[in-house]
């Protein structure tokens, strides 16, 4: 078993945490790429290292004294660094720091240090080959990512390599300067690492036992997800929860390579195992909940509509004249609702009402905002009877008035349209029907 | 109260019908205008007198001796004469038809001659002045109706007339030729008739009372809808309901003009009334249930779609390149799902898919076929809670696997999706949970 191993920020964030780390590195020889980010957060009052690094980068900008900040940045290395009993000395990695920060070598610089530091730690730590990912993370000079040109610079650098550590977030434009992903960017590393090495398994280590069926927020305590497919998962995202950076699933999705998310203080948790395809029977007929606020919807109604041909195409057209993507398009008969979010649509309103009154007649418009969308999502509703039966029924007991339903012939999820304000009780009972109910 | 009086060709088959419909429109001072059809079936083995006109006039057409057939649909005015002991004579009548038979008259002027002469034998019996609609329904040169001439002829004729016999399904060209509304428009010129001397209700007398719920060759003796708005029985009628013909109400409509349904055989009965709008709370939740088999859906899959301005307007491009009107378009995450007729898209598959392709570049296309759609319509559902909800419940129950659900902002009607086998499964258990539970 070949691993890439990848640890958020709190995993990374003191001594303790490392400790927790290397143990559960040694603990399985496969874990032999490691990912780490830079040190989170100690507790909820903590600064992250990226944040003090970006304050300390435009104090230095600023022609400000900003030595003290790069040394209270020190620190942080340094009580790790005691804490594992590590010979390590990074002052010349910080002397040459505080020079690029006076030679302003941009922002992007700064803020990927928390990476390459924590990496040299990691390194030293473990023992593991360093890898600064600047050598072998390939940006083009306009700081697009070159996937083809990384994976392979990456895989010939990776190839005889028993281990490595390469840091997360960043990597290099030709001219050597450094680009970083966009934040919370070392998912990308991880999956870019786990792509070249063709990793069986790529391991998310986090401080959370996985992702969860629905929000925490909204419901106390939610269940675990055990098992996902790249499918649920990306629909999940869509609709507002917040799990993987986006951009981290598709290479990894690419390959098929399973992802494991896991949790640093509790590595005894199963967590959730992210896959492309499963046989495995899920635990809840429904995979996870979520949903957005602020939409609206524009209800066109025309009598005979289903009969002229090009109706709905000249219908969506006006949306797209203004620039509009629209998320559904229910309809019944002489009426088709196009749902866009508020905020977009507010400015462009009159335009688009005048836009559908020109381009297909209607018999009447009707608006209406402050409107959520729920995505129930979950691949088991497919082999389930009486799936939109319970939802629909809990949500009536539940007083909500459901004013959208959209399900597609692909079965795995149902999108619900409800007030804002019935939001919170909607998921809830949802989950109370297919999760609480089903314990 | 001025009311327009329709009569279907099963109200008018005999003497024996004549006379309820004399007593029917005798009961009422205000059912000034009668709109007659033609005879009808007298039993299930009998033919339609319309029929026997289409057949006599082929045969006349063929250069065949017509005179035996033409000489047994006089038997069966004479009969109905005889039966109402009037003194009316139509042999003038039938030797000018034999003439214009000979001289191929035309295949409109044959069948419009089923109504012509009932509503003479109508005008005779109630002592009512007779209009042959040749003088007043106005079509131009090629057969178009001409809404606005008819109206301003029809109002100027009828307007000091206490009381007349219009004939249905045909008016003339300007030349004089016959020209009929397609085949069941007795209801066409009884909604003309009812606008140009604005009506206080249309009464359409059939031999049911009233329209049923549901289809009764799969529910038995459904219950009968007391009140429905036009809006709910256009979508009942688009989804396949029987019902009036579709362009008879919409100058009824026009006008706010109700229709009250009602049965000949059976006057006593409430009927049902067809009104523009009505605050009446429905007795069920749902006023009807239809639905058509027949249907295909294709399925376009790709990741990212909803962020891709223009991707819904370019799929449903494809379909009207084609020229294919969609059903309905309901979407998921990544995923759209058109419906249309099946037998339309039969042909044109590979183009589709091929356009679909070009077009939009999807990760995958799924096609399924044999699937029907269900409307459950009704303005009762705004105001309860939970149909939804009842409406799955049912189906799951009812071993159903629903395949699509859409629902607008509307909620006046939700679409389900099945496969065409649960098709009478499906209307059935909704019929029992809404009406027969309701009872």
């Amino acid at each position: 078993m070949k691993k890439v191993v990848k640890f958020g920020g709190s995993s990374l964030a003191s001594a303790e945490q490392f400790k927790k780390v290397g143990d559960i590195i040694r603990a399985d020889e496969g874990r032999r790429y490691v990912v780490p980010s830079a040190p989170g957060k100690r507790n909820s009052a903590d600064t992250k290292v990226t944040d003090m690094l970006y304050d300390c980068y435009r104090t230095a900008v600023a022609g400000r004294d900003f030595k003290k900040k790069l040394q209270n940045i020190k620190a942080r290395y340094q009580e790790i660094i005691d804490g594992l009993n590590l010979s390590l000395d990074l002052s010349p990695e910080f002397e040459k720091i505080a020079e690029n920060f006076a030679a302003a070598a941009g922002e992007d610089y700064a803020a990927s240090r928390g990476e390459y530091l924590n990496g040299i730690v990691m390194a030293n730590y473990l023992g593991y080959t360093y890898i600064d990912s600047a050598e072998v993370i390939c940006f083009d000079e306009n700081g697009n990512f070159l996937a083809d040109k990384t994976d392979e610079v990456l895989s010939e650098r990776l190839k005889d390599l028993d281990n490595a550590v390469v840091p997360g977030f960043y990597g290099a434009k030709p001219d050597g300067s450094v680009k970083t992903f966009s934040r919370g960017g070392s998912d990308i590393t991880g999956s870019i690492v786990a792509k070249a090495v063709h990793a069986d398994i790529y391991e998310n280590w986090t401080d959370v036992s996985g992702f969860l069926v629905t929000d925490p927020r909204i419901v106390k305590d939610p269940e675990v997800i055990s098992t996902i497919t790249y499918r649920e998962l990306r629909e999940l995202s869509y609709m507002g929860a917040t799990v993987l950076h986006e951009d981290s699933i598709f290479p990894l999705r690419q390959e098929g390579i399973p992802i494991h998310v896991l949790n640093t203080n509790a590595p005894q948790d199963p967590g959730t195992m992210i896959v492309e395809n499963t046989c495995s029977k899920p635990k809840f007929t429904i995979t996870g909940i979520a949903g957005k606020k602020g939409f609206a919807s524009i209800t066109v109604e025309k009598s005979m509509m289903n009969t002229e041909i090009g109706f709905g195409r000249k219908v969506l057209g006006v949306f797209e004249d203004n620039n509009l993507s629209f998320e559904h398009m229910p309809s019944g008969i002489d009426t088709m609702t196009v749902f866009v979010h508020q905020n977009e649509f507010a400015e462009k309103e009159q335009q688009v009402i005048a836009g559908l009154h020109r381009a297909v007649q209607p018999d009447s418009i009707d608006l209406e905002s402050d409107l959520a969308l729920i995505a129930v999502v979950g691949r088991g509703m497919r082999r389930t009877r009486g799936t939109a039966g319970r939802i629909f029924s809990a949500l009536a007991h539940a007083h909500v008035n459901v004013k959208m339903i959209d399900q597609g012939s692909s079965e795995l999820n149902i999108i619900i349209g409800v007030e804002n304000r019935d939001f919170e009780t909607a998921i809830k009972a949802i989950y109370d029907i297919f999760v609480v109910a089903q314990i």
